[in-house]
C-alpha cells in the first residue's frame, strides 16, 4: 500500500478551492453507486505496459476502481513484447498464404512473454498500490477452453468455453484477476488467443457491466481529421450504420465490431478508449467528462 | 437514488482539467484504502440541519463515505429545536439552582421533536440520494441504557451502557444508522441525554476509527482573532498543554475535551470541523487538504 | 428482561389446578407448531396505548409470540395524539370540500407525534420485556414509497411500493419493528399515509400468515345490539355477502374491506380483534377461545 | 403433527375465563426468555413409558419445550424391560459378590432392549407430534466412550468421554436426540453404562442449563411422610448437610448425589421431579408452581 | 481410527512392486473424480453381518469410500436374526393364506432385532475405523412412512413417502447413516417394511449415484452353472429381454428387477454384488476389475 | 478429466488378484483419514519436469492426493530452464567474488522462464487431470516479500514475509496453486528467490503438514555407496548427528537442512524422495512402502 499520490501531485492542483475539489469527489458519487459490486473487464493492448508513466497511471485506476466497490478484471495481449522476444531469439517469422503462423517454439515464446514478462509487470504495478493483482492465464483451472482455428496456423485458438469458477473465487475475495491469453483444448495442448476475443468472452462469461478496450486512437470519430468530431456515445444500431456508410473505417472497423460482439452477448457496454490520455479509465467511468467512444445496445442503455 | 450532482454542479468546474480532475479522485484513493470497512461516527449539532444547502451537502458526504467503503453512525441532537417546541407550547423552562430542569412534559417534547423532527429531516436528507438511512433513538433495541444524572434535574441522563447489537445488524446490511439520544433506564423510563458525550460512549462501542464534531468553529486556533491559526493535528497531550495554557479556552474547552475522552476510549482519532464549509467532512477525509483540527492519542497516531 | 408477571398475576389464578396450568399451555402448542417463523401484521390504533393496562399486555403478548416464535410485525396509527398536539400547537384543522387537509404544518406535527411520541411508547412498552422493539417509519431504508393521493388534501398519501429489506434485516436477527407510517415519495417529500393501508400493503409484500386489526369493537356481529352474535370466523365469500345484506354495515364496513384487501393480496388470514380485552391477540393465537372475528379467503382456508 | 390436544382436552378448562388463561400464557415468557435456545437434558427411568397417558404427557412436553424454544435431549434406561426380555430368554442373573453380573448375552439383550424397544416407544411418542425425535445409543458416532468398570462385573461400563458432535449436528437442526446409553469402549466393544451417569455425562458436555431426573418420588421430603414437606429449592450446600443430618435418606441419597454431581460439573440446576404428576417437567419449568425439588450450586443460582 | 490395516495384511502383497502399489492406487483416481460427493447407498442383507471377517471387510470398505469423497449410505434387514429370536422366544410364525404374518408380538421382536442387535453391530463395525456411523430406522425425524401393505399380513408396511431432512442433516456433516427398516404410518402405529424396498424408496429420494445390493449370488449369470458367464454390465432394456428369456430366472427375478426399479426411479445405476467376496464394494466402485453386475437406464449411461 | 489411467496400465498389473487389489486400497485407508484436510507442500526441483513420463506421475500423484481430501501446494525451481534460456539469448553469466550475479535482464529472463515455462508445464499436467491447477508467482497479491540478500549479487532475494492470503482462497475452494517463487520487496522491485528456502516459507506460514523435497537421491544413506543403506525416519537430533559424524554429507547436508528448518519452524514432518521414481509421492504418503526419507521433529513424532 504505497504513495499513490507521487504521481497524482505532479499534477497542479493549486488553482482548484476545496469547494472544486469536493465537486468533483461528488460528481463521482452517482456512478459509484450505479456500478457498485458490477465487474468491468478492461482489455489492455500489448503498448499499454510500454510507457511506465501511463503504466502507473492504468494501476492506479483499477485499484481505485476496485476501492470504491468496482471489480474489475484485466486482460492483456503482448503483441509487439512477443515479437522482441522472437527476434531476439533470431525467430523468422512463418507464413502460410500470407497469415502468420505460431509453431511449437513462437506458442512457447508467447506463453513465456505473455506470462512471464507482460502479465508479470500489469501485476505488479497494481501491486505497488496494494496487493490485490493475481495474475493467470487461460491455461489456469481451465479458465479459457480453446480449440484450433485452422490447422494451417498452427497453436492459434479460438476460444470454445469460459469457466468462471477461478474468476468468482477470485473477485469474491477482492482480489483483482490479471489473465494473458494462453489456453488449453480438450486434451491439454496449449493455444495462443486473441486477446480481444478472449476480453469479449470473459465479459460475457461474467456478466460484465462494461469491456473497456484501451488503444491508442482516441475513440470513433465522424471525421479521422478532427479529433473533436469524437462520437461520446453510439448506439449497436448506428454503430452498424457507420461502418455501412463508411464512416467507421480501416482500423476502427475490427475495433467497433468487438464492441458490437460484446453488447450483443450481453455486456452492458464497451468502451472504446484511448489509453495514452493518463487515467482515462477513471475520467470515463466516475466523471461527467466522457473522454472515449461508448456502444451501448440500444440508444437508451448503458450509462 | 437521485441526482446529487445537481448541488454539486453549482460549483464552476470549467477550468479544471481532466488531469487535474482525474489527480483529485486518484489523492483519494490512499483514505479510501486505509479507511475500508472502517466506522466513522459523525455528531451533528442542532443547527447542522438548519441550512437547507448544508444539510444537503452532508447528506452527500455521508453517501459517498459509505459509496467508497467506509460505514458511517450519524448522532444529532437538537437543542434549538427543542427550545423553540417549548416556547411554541407555552412551556416555561424551568431550573434548579441555576440548572436547566427536565421535567416530564419536556422529555416528552425532546423525544418528539429528536426523533419525530430532527432525525427524520436527517434521514430524509440521505435517503435522498439511496435509501440507506435508518433513524434510531437510544431507546431502540437496548442500543443506549441510561442512568438519571441527578434527581433535581429531572430526566436528564447519563450513558452507562451502549448495546451494538441493532447497529451492528443494520451495517452488516450496508444500512447508515441515525441516532437521535434519548435513551431508557433499566425500568424503562426515558431520558434525554447528552448528544456529545452518546456519540463518544456509541464510537468506542463501535471500535470506530473515527468520531467527528460538526461545529460552528473552524477547529483549534493558536489566536482566536486569526483564523489561519488553526491547527491541523493535535495529540492528546498537547491539547492538554494547551488548554493548561489557556490558548484553548472558553466555549472550545468541552469540544477537545470530548475530543480527548474520545481517543482516550480508544477511537482512533476525534476531528473538530467547521460544519459550515460545504462538504467539510469529505475534504477532511479523503483530500490531502486538511480542513480541521484532528486529536490523536499519541503524535504519530491517527492520519 | 423484566417481570412481565406483574399484570398478570393481578388475575387469579388459585383456583387453577396444575393439570389445568399445563392443558392450556399443551393447547397452545399445536398452534405455536403452526405458526412457527410465520409473521404476523398487528394494526394497533391510536387508541391502543391510551390505557395503560392495555398497552402493557398488548407489549406482553408481542413478545410472547415472538418468544414462541411467531416474528411480529407491529404498524400504528395515532390520529387522536395529533389531534391533540395540533390544538395544543392552536393549529386549526382546515378543509376543502368537507375533506380534512393536510398541510406542511399538519405534516410535521403529525411525524413528530407519530414517531417521536405513539411509536416511542409502543417501542419502550415492548422494551420493557426485552430489548427487541425498533421503532421505524415508512422514510427509513425507503421501506414505504408513497404518492400523492389528490393534491387538495395536501401532503396525504397513498402506498405505492413497500420495500421489505429493512424489515427482513430486523426481522432475521430476532427484532421486532414498529412502524408509523409516514413515507416519502420519489423525490423524498413525506407525506402521512393511512395506516390501516399501510398495514395491508406491509401484510402483503412479506406474505404474512396473519394481519391483525386491534379495533374498539368486539368484531363482526350479525346482530350490532348483541355481542353474543359474533361470528368467529368468516370467508371471503360470506363477509361480501353480509355487506351486501347490511348485516355489516357502517364502520364496520371499511375494516372488513381491508381484512378483504389484505387476504386478496396473499394474506393468510385477517382478524378483527377487540383491542379493549386484556391479552386478545395471545388468545386468538395461541388458545381454542376465537375472541374476534377471522376473515379467511376460503372457506376451509386460514386457522 | 398431530393433535396434542386431544390429551390436554380430556382436562376440563370450563371454568377457566379467558383472562385467566391469557396469564398462564403470560406467566411463561419470563421462562420461556430465560431458557431459549438452552439446553435441558431429561433422564427417563424405565418405568416412564410404561404407564402410556404418562408417556403421552411426558412426549407432548418435551414438544412443547422444543416449539417455544429450548433444546430438549433426551437419555432414557430400561432396567424392568431388560429384567422382562431376559426372563423370556429363559436368562438366569448371574452375581459375583452380591453384584448383578453383565455377561456378552445379557449385554445383548440390555442393547436389543434398550436400542430397539424402549427407545423406539420414546422416539415413537414425540414424532406423534412432530418428526423431530431421533434416537441414537452412546455407541453412534462416539458419543459416549466406556471404560470397563470392574471386570468381574463383566460387560458394565463407565463413561470416559462424551463426544458432543452428533448431539450438535442434530440440534443445531432442530432434531430432539433420544439417547439410550450403551457404549463402545476404545477398541469398540461395547458396554451396558448407567443412565443416571451417562445422563450427567453428557449434560456437562453440552453445558446444559438444567438435568432433569424423572423419578418416582415427589422430590426431597424434609418428612417423608409428609407430601407437604417437599423442599422446592435447594442449594448444594444445604443438600449436602440434609444427607449429613439424615433428612436426605435411603433411595434418595443418590438421586441427590447425582444432581450435586451434575452441578459440580457445570449445569446450571439439576431437578428432581415425580414423573407421575402428567406434565410434571411442563409445570416445572414454565409455570410458577414449583412441583419438585431443585438443586443448585450456590444459593441465588438457578431459576 | 484404528489399524484397518490389520485384515488387509493378511493378505500376501510380497510380490507386489511399488510400481504396482502405485498403478492400483491410480487407477481409483478417475473414480474417485466421478463419484466425489455423490451418495451410494449399499443395501446389506442379513447374512451380511454373520461372518465377521466379511463384516471387517464391509466396514473398511464404507470407510474408505467416505474418505474418498463419496457419501455411503448403509440399509439393511435381518430376516435370520429375526428368525432366531422368535424361535429363542419360543414365538411361532404365523400364516393366512400360506403367507407370513406381522402380529404385534412379532413386530416388536423385529424393531428390537432390527435397532438393536443387526444396526447395532453394523455401526460398530463401521466406527472401529472412525466415529462416523450414525444408527437410524425409519421411524426416526419421519424418515419413512409407511402405509398397510395388506390388513391380513398385520403391520407389514410400504413405503409411501422418505423424507429425506435426517439423511442430509447427518450426510452434511460428513456421517455415514445406518438404517434398520422399521417406520411408522401418519397415526404413528409402526410396521416392518422389506428393506429392499426402503433401499430403492431411499436412494431414490437422495437421487443416489449407485445402489448396491450385497447379496450371496455372484451376479447375473448367463449359464447358472458357469460362474465365467458373469455378464459385468446391463442395460435395462436388455435385462428386462433376459427376464422375458429366462435367463434370469429363480430367486435372481427379484433382484434384478428391484434394480430395474431404482435405476427406472432416477438412481444413475445398480449393482448386484456377491457380498462373500471381501472388499467387494471397493473392488467394484474404485476399480478397473468389475466384480457383479451394473444395471444402467440405458446401454451408454452409468459407469 | 481425462484418462489417468493411461500411464498407469502401462504397468502389468495381470498377476495381481482382487484381494491384492483391495488390499492396496485398504492400506491407504489409515493414512487417507490422518491426513484429511492437511496441507502438503511438494518442492520440485527444475529436472522434474524434463522427464515427461515422470511429470505425468507427478501430476496425477498431485491430483490422487486432493481427490483423497489432502490440500497440496507445489513449488518450483528451474535453474536449469533459466541456464539454457540465458544461453539461447547470448547472456553471459555474471560472477562477483566468485558468486553468480543475477543482474536486471537475468532477472527478466528468470521471471519469464519460471513464470511462463516451467510454472505452465506443471499447471498444464495437473490440469489435464482435473482443471484444479492455479499458477501463482511469489509476486502475485504479495504472496512473497522479499528483501535483496547482498547487493552485489544483484536482483536475488531472501524471504522476509509471506502472505497466506491468497493460498487460503484458492485451498478453499478446493484449487491447487502451483508457486513460482520470483517475489517483490516492499517497494514492488521484484527479485528471484531460491525455491528451497520459498517452500519452507510457505510451509511453515501454512502450518502444513508436510514438506516434501523431490531429488535426484535416493534419500540419505548410512553409506553413499550402498542404496540399501536408506534410512527411512529420522528425528533432528539424529540428522544433526549424522550431519556432525560426516555420514551426511556433501549435497546432501543442505537437503537436510533445509528438512530440519522446516520441522523446525512447525511443520509436521519434511521429506527427501527421489523424483526419478514414479509416483514416488504417492507410495510415500499412502503406502506401508516408506520409499525416502522423512525428518521429524521428535523420535516419536511425524508419521
Amino acid at each position: 500500500m504505497t504513495d499513490v499520490a507521487g504521481e497524482a501531485k505532479s499534477v497542479d492542483l493549486s488553482d482548484i478551492d476545496p469547494a472544486q475539489r469536493a465537486a468533483i469527489l461528488v460528481e463521482a458519487l452517482p456512478y459509484i453507486q450505479e456500478f457498485a459490486r458490477r465487474i468491468v473487464v478492461v482489455k489492455l493492448g500489448g503498448n499499454a505496459m510500454v510507457d511506465e508513466a501511463l503504466a502507473e497511471s492504468f494501476a492506479a485506476d483499477i485499484v481505485l476502481l476496485r476501492a470504491v466497490g468496482l471489480r474489475p478484471v484485466v486482460v492483456h495481449g503482448g503483441g509487439p513484447q512477443i515479437g522482441d522476444m522472437m527476434s531476439r531469439l533470431g525467430k523468422e517469422p512463418e507464413f502460410v498464404d500470407g497469415l502468420r503462423v505460431t509453431d511449437a517454439e513462437t506458442l512457447d515464446i508467447a506463453r513465456m512473454v505473455l506470462g512471464g514478462q507482460v502479465n508479470r509487470e500489469i501485476v505488479g504495478a497494481i501491486n505497488q498500490h496494494d496487493h490485490l493483482a493475481v495474475g493467470l492465464s487461460g491455461e489456469d483451472a481451465g479458465l479459457i477452453t480453446a480449440t484450433p482455428r485452422d490447422p494451417s496456423l498452427g497453436f492459434v485458438g479460438d476460444v470454445v468455453h469460459v469457466d468462471r469458477g477461478i474468476l468468482d473465487t477470485l473477485l469474491d475475495r477482492g482480489f483483482i484477476p490479471v489473465i494473458s491469453t494462453t489456453a488449453a483444448d480438450v486434451t491439454g495442448q496449449p493455444y495462443n488467443v486473441n486477446a480481444d476475443s478472449a476480453a469479449i468472452a470473459i465479459a460475457e462469461a461474467l456478466s460484465a457491466e462494461k469491456l473497456i478496450y484501451l488503444t491508442d486512437v482516441a475513440g470513433v470519430l465522424t471525421d479521422m481529421a478532427d479529433p473533436t468530431s469524437l462520437i461520446s456515445r453510439l448506439s449497436a444500431t448506428r454503430a452498424r450504420l457507420l461502418i455501412a456508410d463508411g464512416v467507421v473505417a480501416g482500423g476502427m472497423i475490427p475495433k467497433v465490431e468487438a464492441c458490437l460482439a460484446a453488447v450483443g452477448g450481453g455486456v452492458g457496454s464497451a468502451h472504446i478508449l484511448d489509453g495514452r490520455i493518463p487515467h482515462v479509465v477513471l475520467l470515463e467511468l466516475l466523471t461527467d467528462a466522457g473522454v472515449g467512444t461508448m456502444i451501448t445496445r440500444s440508444d437508451g442503455g448503458g450509462s
